[in-house]
């Protein structure tokens, strides 16, 4: 059986007005995704701003998301940092702190090549005793993990799972065909808008961005596509992909990174589930008139009257 | 005047066989570079393999390195972590440990645009008493900062000047003619391999990296160059260009990044500057073959017998 | 109605050893395909080494499909080639040659924007009196058809339907919600690998390059897919991408352009459909070691005992 | 020798109205970039629009230039299109219609490598009577000319030169130092902007599109390099640079190719030069508040009164 399967949320990490942790509001994001039903949270991934946070802010947002989940689901931590050692102190931080598994990704800034970024998940695996988990995002850390080595990786027992943010189906496609004999191995999709295809493809998880404004949403795609009504997964998606339409609102005036992070804050304030639509530095957050789209948005796919 | 002009290496840092800095080693390279003549330190940049250390060895390096050099040249100190909060936790540091000056990236892995990373360095210039060093280096970031960014930051006074290593030599004398009527304002450039032209364009310092190798020989290019003298620059140049050639000898079996820091460890532990050539986890050290191959170019360039 | 729906393979132009036109090969692949069952014919696409064939030589390619396709199913011609007016001359000879619509590229070499290029295609729509189909192909041309191009070019009429060779699938599906109410526009994917997905998406055809070796698997899964049988569609495709694996064979060696469609025709020769597997030049030719490989997976997946 | 040194401008093609070659104005063109003293022309490259003409077109414009030069200055003709084959037909085109050589970009649209391009410089090789430029243009192909490949193929002969208009001087400079043995060998820079660091780093030549509006200028530039009086060099080359600033005045409304030899154009009509500023389709041309800008800077370099 793989280790984790479902839909587990990337979850957002609300702050203050003053650019801290809202924990308040951070109990509440758990309870959204655990009322929705999903089936695991990931923390301090991509979504969570996590390279905004210090090792410090890190372990109390870990600490907070074991006290309020109470093991009814698992947790996965992201431990993203540009080096080896530096993931490694962050790895034992987050199994100090009552992790389920760790979210890696290749390292970034400095310019590895897929040897040394096999190298890199031995090394964290080695000095943790907890399952390690790769995490694909070429558009944050400049390099692919190539299907060979995911699958050297998968087979010799240094990963548990892929979490694949690529935008690459067809490669992941391979890769699960790769792995398909390794029965606890499992590979997750990080896509909001073809989450059905690659649930439909084999897949044994997603973890869209997006599931922490419509949890229920994902979690309906994901059992209509185990149920093998893809019609109907199909119809639940394009809804999604409505919805997911938020993310390109302020791209005028901001990143791409703020617009899509800061549309999911914005609407989970809209949905009272958070107090602030702030994002952490040098980010900008959405504007009243972004805000204002984003209601609309949230009207025409029923999130609100 | 320019705050600081002239050569400023980026300064290795070496590490013994567990890893840990090696601070005897590290004293002799700051000696072998301020008996080369160099106009200042550069410490904890790209070269110093920065994002390989956390923030409690950073302080360690910065405090060593200014009591090391006890205020004979001004030492620069590379801040360099994802974000913004985490840039001013490292900006104090380096403040309070005796540094003269920061340098600072674009934010990286997250996705930024132009206008909030002007915000950045905003931020954090007001979070610090010292100056603020633009550093342009899209390889590691992905990010270019472009000229008019650069300008922006100039004019306003944000930043007293600029490291560039983008390699867009045009793009820098934009704007080195844009902030010409700036007085203090500078610009340096990261290149090993056409330090000459962008001097005699006008630039007022370099920080090569192989400068840890020979910094007699970037010393004298830029000496002939405030001379007038291009012609023997040049033929300096292309010397150091020969040298430069040892940044690819293991490209075949190591990434860009250990390639380069790793063959100038080599050298400069068969010049007799440091202990071991061991570059941190994950990237792969040099093996016996490449180090012959860099003791040829050490030989051809007449930097040993 | 969509003007063109199911199996559009992208022909193979097969090609003597004096680098010539086969045509008693080409007819063979012509026939090959049509037993396969195929709904259509793109002649003179990128699979088809179209940049490789001189204004001369593609109105014979042209007219030798017509003549021996007699009306049976439609023949979409590619008229490729880097700007404007040049396009138009090749559209003028595909329409008095017979085509039923000709696909058209982003203009190439030359670096033009979004405006520009929607301007591009309603020239060429003028030009001509059959339908215009817009080729996203960012890998060959450097540029991306941006979802409201396509949308504005496919509301406004000037083009009829979409070939989408990006591999932005999430792209896709967008310009499908977006165009869903124009009754007679259609979206084809070029993809070998997430053909079933596409099309469970709602896409209205595929053109796989692939299908030149096994058109009878791409029309199964297609029929799978109208069927409504995810399940064993998705079998059929896990077969295909199996087949697939021989686009890698020869990766060592040569480009991927000619490791590609180089592949196709070592297993179309093996096969007994065409003679050689000639490339046009400078592309080099699989040799016989990776012939070899591919003979294998033709085994493997059934298409040879 | 070097066959070609100097001041070599590619020559800008101007149009009528009705988008044809406007013939008197091409030889205004060709009269005032002789009478500036220019060491030879460039024509159909890029800066040409080349790839908006057809072969017959081209003939004409190849045909066109060479009577009107009257052998005064070698012709150097661009025969840039995808493939090895076309190229070879628009080489023999411009061996029978004059030219001196013939300037070759790698293949386009087609994904080749390195060995494969090198094949392709061969073949062109051997096909004409003229000699070979090899013109390295990844903006436009999406490939480098690596060092190894220009070095190997002007150490066999194959190739005469090199035109590069990579940006990368650091790599050009390290291609001069492995050719400085032979003697015939040449290389250019395609730089408008640092050309004064590339012939002081030993550049044979310069190939500005810019000079198409300040011949002169650059040929200052030139004979000041020459000279060895560096100091003036750099201050010509900065008056050229801020001439250059131009090229980015439509640039939002245009693109990158319109926006820079749409400047050309804008600037020669108001020089007196040509008729018209068209660009081929589908580029735009600069519109009357664009050409007012670029008056302004005409007058700021001294161009106009």
């Amino acid at each position: 059986m793989p280790l984790f399967t479902g839909v587990i949320p990337p979850v957002v990490t609300p702050l203050t007005t003053a650019f801290e942790v809202d924990y308040p509001s951070f109990t509440r994001v758990i309870n959204h995704l655990l009322n929705g039903g999903v089936h695991g949270l990931f923390v301090l991934g991509s979504t969570s701003e996590v390279v905004f946070h210090d090792e410090a802010a890190r372990r109390r947002i870990i600490e907070h998301a074991v006290e309020q989940v109470r093991g009814r689901v698992p947790i996965l931590v992201g431990v993203i940092d540009p080096t080896t050692e530096r993931v490694i102190a962050h790895a034992r931080v987050a199994q100090s702190a009552g992790a389920d598994a760790i979210v890696v990704t290749a390292p970034f800034y400095t310019r590895t090549n897929q040897s040394e970024t096999i190298d890199h998940f031995r090394y964290i695996r080695e000095a943790v005793d907890i399952p390690v988990i790769a995490y694909d995002i070429p558009v944050c850390v400049g390099t692919k993990l190539e299907r060979r080595t995911t699958v050297m990786l998968a087979r010799e027992g240094t990963i548990a799972g892929l979490k694949d943010s690529s935008g690459d189906d067809g490669n992941l496609r391979y890769v699960m065909t790769d792995t398909a004999d390794l029965p606890n191995f499992f590979a997750m999709t990080g896509s909001e808008i073809v989450a059905d295809s690659v649930v439909n493809m084999g897949a044994h998880g997603i973890v869209p961005g997006l599931g922490n404004v419509d949890p229920h949403g994902y979690v309906r795609l994901w059992n209509l596509c185990q149920a093998g009504d893809f019609i109907a997964a199909r119809r639940e998606q394009e809804r999604l992909c409505q919805l997911f339409e938020m993310v390109w609102v302020s791209l005028a005036r901001t990143s791409a990174g703020s617009a899509g992070v800061g549309a999911f804050k914005t609407a989970m304030r809209r949905l009272g589930v958070i107090d602030t639509n702030i994002m952490a530095r040098p980010q900008r957050s959405l504007n009243d008139e972004e805000a204002a789209i984003i209601d609309r948005i949230l009207r025409q796919t029923g999130l609100l009257d």
